[in-house]
């Protein structure tokens, strides 16, 4: 049997390595690449995608997995066990979708790429429409090879969150949505915060400068990682010891590019923080899209947008920018990064709004799948569900449905995990004030070693051992649940807006 | 035939993508990957190594080619006919070399590499002795997969040099030797020239900004490449449109990091000049290693060594570098940046002692594959001859036999190829210069296009169509040979030196 398990080690090793060198290459191309180098990479990363997917699907896994799932572990939670429980869970969904409906899908996102960029350059949905109605296609035929479902939205959420069902996410976020509509009518009838400081001139080079300072102290390590500049931030992991970071400056507002860096940093360091006693095998990455997220948010929004974070940073970003914030006191600064104001892009909505994107674009994505919408109607439902959430309606549908990447790009089942992470940032974050009280004085002190340890031990270092609910039960004692994120929202804004 | 030659363009194309995606590998690991990536980056491109050379040599690609081969071509030079031919060529080669070599040498080189440096750093030969013994046996062992062979040297130069044996190599390197051995001689016995003002202090923003006119100027296309740093220069293509260089800058030498930049600008612009036709197949490349060098060494020196190009640009350099060149006439400063002087470090040589370097390692070289000197013996071996040829002798072996990173990398075959594109860049440029007689008032005024035009139609467009012979034939009318080269060497530095 060990000869067996070092087979199938070695054979997912070559795995991660092939999918290790395809994140090299898509970072390569939104970091460094020439544009006469676009076409040639995507043949590139086709011929990586198409290897990867025969040797992750090869029939000696299949054996290998077979042989080692009728041993008997002692430990079911060891490395071992649970390499090869996640490894048949992954080859089993993997076979069962065919190669042909692999290279479709890849052809027409593709396609339905360029044909995005275009309809947003125009804010002309009717471009877009026909590829994303064959996208809307394929994923529903995704689906049909995982029947019996309870639901049609199961298997798509299953590929980002392991053994999430639809109907706990439709649960929680019923529970999420009249508290956050209810928190934003309290806070648009009270007096508007003001951040017109943050819309001045801050120069690049010392928005760089600081925000390495913050994202060094929070304990991302540079020499297992670096930071560019990217159009769209993201983070990247190419196995063990290289994790990447992207940020963008805008030298039009203070805070965003800040903000970037310690979100992404936030992803980084739970790649970072993975045990070493996994690398190589696909354990060696998030546990899902919403432990990612958690982690992500937690730096950029608990840390980063508390007070006590700064208590400690506010005089040093006064001191770089003294020609904005010479005479903004540090209770100003902190209501003006904190301002809730309904606006059409989720990636620039603030805490409060937030979730209710998310909540609009799981809607559509479920209507979408079970038919009771059709494509072709997409703007108009958009933009009436704008209204009823966020009540305000997008002058066009760039700034509406057409402003996120994912639909192109066929990512059908991403969308909720961003509002689950927001969730799960708290439930972890109420536990850790539990275990480390004197956390808020440590972070007032600018000390965030024994912030990240805690995210070590509890979490960075499972990697993808345990699905999401299991990760969540373990470490907080309950499932996913909303109650500590609207907790959270309600002191947090009524001390701002004093309602 | 027409499908046969479709799959064998599919399955070559998956070649050259995944040769392309180990070239990315590459690139980042000596410009951007942090320290801590470096096992991870060892294993993927371990793993890409071993999926190229599995794909490669697969029985179907032999089956294609076999059938293709019986096809009679029109045209025996076109696209098709060739790709065929070399294919065949490259199959039958790489298939008579088992995978257990093939693995066994990855590992030797590799273990190799790190005691190598090891051995620099002591300067202590013994070190590194038993690693270049197995590399030694394991090339001897290679070229016995080739038998019969003419010379054991053989199949390890046609690697490098397609189609170029031993015997021609070492009747070119006989014609030269003496020749470049009397010039030095007579140079050394007039009086030296000073290049002292090279060697102050050159701001490496400058050096840069300068570098980058140079070889936009030369015509290095940035839209489909770009210039970053690295420890040690080097260019590289990931496939059409995207070819890359690296460079170094020197603070305290004015020259170095500027002729490293045009260095790699000359292979870089081959590469950007090759048919689109033969994009994708093994023929996208240069038509050797001699031959590529021919241009880097061709826009380096025939051109940025030239009285010429600094009647254009020195001007120019002064304006950058007032402090350290007000005083320093054209000729003065021509006749620095072609100051020679025999010494220890072969990439640091002037034009008229590189050969010699060269020649040195070939004979090494070669004695060691035929058993005639044992690798223990080689830093006796190698200081001899430096006192021979140079009438030097390096204090240590980190100054000498261990410079190169070559033989631990077990690039044995690889040296002479430097000395022959030297050879080949004066035929070209003799061809050239007959060609189009204006051309040294076209560099006069900063003006290289109809230079690159004429090498882009007679060298670069065939890439790898032809072997290296065949090609210096077909456009300058003879093989290769040392006459013009010669010619240079002693009209320039009878100028230079006045004798």
């Amino acid at each position: 049997m060990e000869k067996a398990l070092q087979e199938l080690k070695k054979l997912l090793g070559e795995v991660m390595d092939l999918q290790g060198a395809a994140a090299v290459l898509n970072w390569d191309q939104q970091t460094f690449m020439p544009s006469g180098g676009a076409e040639t990479r995507g043949e590139q990363l086709g011929t990586l995608a198409k290897i990867t997917h025969d040797k992750a699907t090869s029939p000696r896994i299949g054996e290998l997995l077979e042989k080692l799932t009728a041993v008997g572990y002692t430990d079911p939670d060891s490395d071992d066990a649970r390499l090869v429980r996640n490894g048949l869970k992954d080859f089993t969904k993997a076979s069962k979708v065919p190669s042909s409906w692999v290279a479709e899908f890849a052809q027409v996102t593709a396609v339905g790429q360029e044909a995005w960029e275009k309809s947003r350059e125009g804010s002309d949905f009717s471009k877009f429409q026909p590829h994303l109605e064959k996208i809307v296609r394929l994923r529903q035929q995704y689906a049909e090879y995982f029947k019996p479902y309870d639901h049609v939205y199961d298997p798509l959420l299953d590929d980002f969150e392991p053994g999430l069902k639809t109907r706990e996410v439709q649960a929680i976020f019923t529970g999420l949505r009249d508290e956050q509509v209810n928190l934003i009518k309290a806070i648009s009838s009270r007096p508007q915060v003001d951040d017109a400081f943050l819309k001045r001139q801050y120069k690049e080079e010392k928005q760089k400068a600081f925000g390495e300072d913050v994202i060094t102290r929070f304990g991302y390590d540079w020499n297992c990682g670096r930071q560019d500049k990217a159009a769209h931030p993201f983070t990247t992991s190419f196995g063990l010891g290289d994790v990447r970071i992207t940020t963008r400056y805008l030298e039009d507002d203070g805070a965003s590019g800040l903000f970037s860096s310690m979100h992404e940093a936030g992803h980084a360091m739970y790649e970072q923080g993975i045990s070493p006693t996994i690398k190589r095998t696909p354990m060696f990455t998030g546990a899902s899209s919403a432990i990612h997220e958690s982690q992500s948010r937690m730096w950029e929004n608990l840390v980063g947008r508390s007070h006590e974070f700064w208590t400690f940073y506010y005089p040093k970003f006064q001191a770089a920018f003294p020609e904005n914030l010479a005479n903004v006191s540090l209770d100003t600064f902190y209501k003006g990064i904190n301002k809730v104001q309904p606006s059409f892009i989720r990636v620039e909505a603030d805490e409060a709004t937030y979730n209710l994107h998310v909540m609009l674009r799981l809607e559509i994505e479920i209507a979408l799948l079970e038919g009771s919408i059709l494509v072709k109607d997409l703007p108009a439902f958009w933009n009436h569900k704008m209204q009823e959430y966020l009540g305000i309606t997008p002058k066009n549908d760039t700034k509406g449905v057409l402003q996120d990447v994912h639909w192109s790009a066929g990512l059908i089942g991403y969308f909720p995990t961003y509002a689950l992470g927001n969730l799960i940032s708290l439930q972890l974050w109420e536990k850790i004030n539990a275990d480390i009280p004197s956390l808020p004085d440590q972070i007032r002190s600018g000390n965030f070693a024994e912030l990240l340890d805690w995210l070590r031990k509890k979490v960075h270092t499972h990697g993808a051992k345990f699905e999401p609910q299991d990760l969540v039960q373990r470490v907080t004692g309950s499932k996913i649940t909303p109650e500590p994120y609207i907790r959270y929202l309600k002191k947090k804004y009524s001390e701002i807006y004093g309602f």
